[in-house]
């Protein structure tokens, strides 16, 4: 981290203060409250499935030390797509774009005190460096499920139903999505017997990913790059590795799984089974997320293997869903409050206040105006707000203590209870 | 930012791969489950409070524009706390030290939709470049609560009544802490009054900020520097401002408040009525946090100034003050799941999946042991946990789909509901 040079107090030009600007940093958010209630209830969401399946949380900061990333994320994500600076210590650091690195590094440390099968789940904020023009977000939140410990297929069974149960918790439908499933292992091996030269495999599995979005002529061109021999997969041998899987999947009722030979997914660190949820409306074909097995992650650390299945879901992308197929009026956002107190004049403040605590010391929810705005205008901001009842404070309620409660849709009014 | 040399894949030093380090970047926090819980509880408790007094929450990026910080976070803080570094496009950019800029920022960016008394709160991790050495901490989490749009002295009580209820919903009592209060604008007045020169105030507050820390005599010789009059304050002025707030605070029963002249806070926005949390612990007497009253920081990005008061808390000073007060206990941090399955083989992980999902169904919570180690190991797992029940799937169990559930404290068996 370089410091920049210091600047005087106050910034000013000429003897003008320079007006500052609203705008958030580039290509990041601000959430203001009516977004972070979405943002909230998607949390939520996430959080109750994980947690019904013994789904524990863990965090970490979103400081990492950058050689985290330079054994297994890909060489192109850590070195173009990062954010990675130096610190006065000469450390080098990165802003976490993953959180797979992180929870490896975790696990791996404490190995000997954990207890295996372990679950863990996590809500970080993750960063690209994308490109300003292209308009891509620099930041978004990414849901994280992990379990460590299984080598059988009942991990990559269970990840695979939570996934598809977060889906179902929003509201979709099995024909809304569909879940592609490959074997990592099997592919590449595939691959590879395709190959002039088997070194060539990461550039090969890197087309592959990119497949879908190429033209077939675009495809065969840039294949032809790689290899003389024809492109032909038939994945006999993923599609044996991945029939187990569908089998597992469809007895707890999962029928909407295909298996996709060229699915790849962008982490070099996959081992063996991936899959990604993929939506099927037909205006916007696309993955919407996905994991796999990583098997040899933690021994980067050192220490034997701990096999582990995970996979990664984004707030923006699964917004973006719910917003296509129309699922976000069904999230029940929770009001600010259960009463707003509408306040006549300074007068009447503190008796307002009191009656506030009072209704808060049942639980209840109680935001006060003390703008002393007109009461119409105090009570439109409650409307605003979504907040169904209100009670107004004048020099009566506040001298007697006794006022009714007024509720905003039906405009009846009844007594406290 | 600086981008660093690209490195190649493995970074392997004479042909043996490097291990990688398990340790998180100095002076950041791994959040572990356990740790994780008790966090999310305090985060839980903060949330309750401020959402009874109708708090929205917000959120924003911790990546800021460095601008932000210049005009009122205080020299010191943004020179030489922050971590500020160049991007690709040439911005200066800050891990946010505070999040009271992004919260005027956010409230100026919107003024004209916003309906005002706006009651706003957020969870932010906040970052401040420590020296290494000191040990400190360089990533913390910190409640900000905040009400714009209130010019009268309501808006101070209802804050102070905020942060009054967090420590008691803590289970603190009345004596395990007192609130002390002053006037910053009032007391800024005063110490002008001994000035020399009016130009010298921010030193004056930045010494008066560091009083307690100091003997006497230190505090005495650094004055000497600044003024030549003898350093005296009685705060009458002050004292007038605050006596109003501690009557009104007093009738809604919180007694615990005390006039403090020498209270100066940090933060350089701060504009009249200042507070901070003491603890009264006899063997560790000190700020916990507090606020105050900020009614010109919206202005600096254009419009009216917008009256602000609020208060920031952090995690570790409330982790620690729960800890030298013995309420961690107090926090009922739940369990990660209702029931942990036992697998005898891997011939019952079917049969295991689905009754677990059966009773995830019903909405319970369940986790499956799918590593088939010794059933005794298996339950000391859910034992270690804090798992309160189990049920075993042998070949029986699998069979006919009829098991029992255990619990681990009374050792009694029951049948499923």
């Amino acid at each position: 981290m370089k410091n920049t040079p210091s600047k005087t107090l106050g910034d000013k030009q000429g003897g003008i203060p320079k007006k500052l600007s609203t705008e958030s940093y580039k290509g990041v958010r601000d959430f203001f409250p009516a977004d972070m209630a979405i943002e909230k209830k998607i949390f939520d969401i996430w959080r109750g499935v994980c947690e019904k399946y013994g789904y524990e949380e863990y965090g970490a900061s979103v400081l990492e030390p950058a050689e985290l990333y330079r054994a297994k994320s890909g060489e192109e994500i850590v070195n173009e797509q990062t954010y990675t600076f130096i610190d006065r210590g000469e450390r080098e650091v990165t802003l976490r774009p993953e959180m797979t690195p992180t929870v490896a590094r975790m696990v791996a440390a404490r190995r000997r005190e954990l207890t295996f099968p372990l679950r863990w789940y996590s809500i970080p904020n993750l960063f690209r460096y994308e490109n300003p023009q292209r308009g891509r977000l620099r930041e978004h939140w990414q849901l994280n499920v992990d379990i460590f410990g299984v080598e059988g297929i009942e991990a990559d069974v269970e990840i695979i139903s939570v996934a598809y149960n977060i889906m179902k918790a929003f509201g979709a439908k099995d024909e809304d999505f569909c879940i592609r499933i490959n074997s990592r292992h099997m592919i590449q091996k595939e691959i590879e017997n395709l190959l002039d030269d088997k070194t060539s495999y990461p550039k090969a599995a890197r087309l592959l990913d990119k497949k879908e979005k190429m033209s077939s002529e675009e495809f065969q061109n840039e294949w032809s790059k790689i290899s003389k021999k024809p492109f032909v997969i038939n994945g006999v041998m993923a599609r044996e590795r991945t029939n187990e899987l569908q089998g597992k999947l469809t007895l707890l009722g999962i029928k909407n799984v295909m298996f996709y030979p060229f699915l790849m997914r962008g982490f070099d660190y996959y081992t063996d089974i991936i899959f990604e949820i993929f939506d099927t409306n037909q205006e916007n074909r696309r993955a919407l997320f996905g994991g796999g097995r990583y098997d040899n992650l933690t021994s980067l650390f050192g220490g034997d293997k701990i096999p582990a299945v995970g996979f990664g879901m984004g707030d923006v992308t699964m917004r973006d869903f719910l917003e296509t197929h129309d699922l976000l009026k069904n999230l029940q956002i929770p009001t600010s409050a259960d009463y707003y107190i509408c306040v006549v004049s300074p007068a009447e403040a503190d008796a307002a206040t009191k009656i506030a605590e009072k209704l808060r010391a049942k639980g209840s929810r109680v935001a006060v105006d003390f703008s002393y705005k007109k009461i119409g205008d105090q009570i439109k901001n409650a409307d605003k707000r979504g907040i169904p009842e209100i009670i107004v404070i004048g020099e009566d309620e506040a001298k007697n203590g006794i006022y009714k409660i007024k509720n905003l849709k039906t405009g009846e009014e009844r007594n406290p209870e």
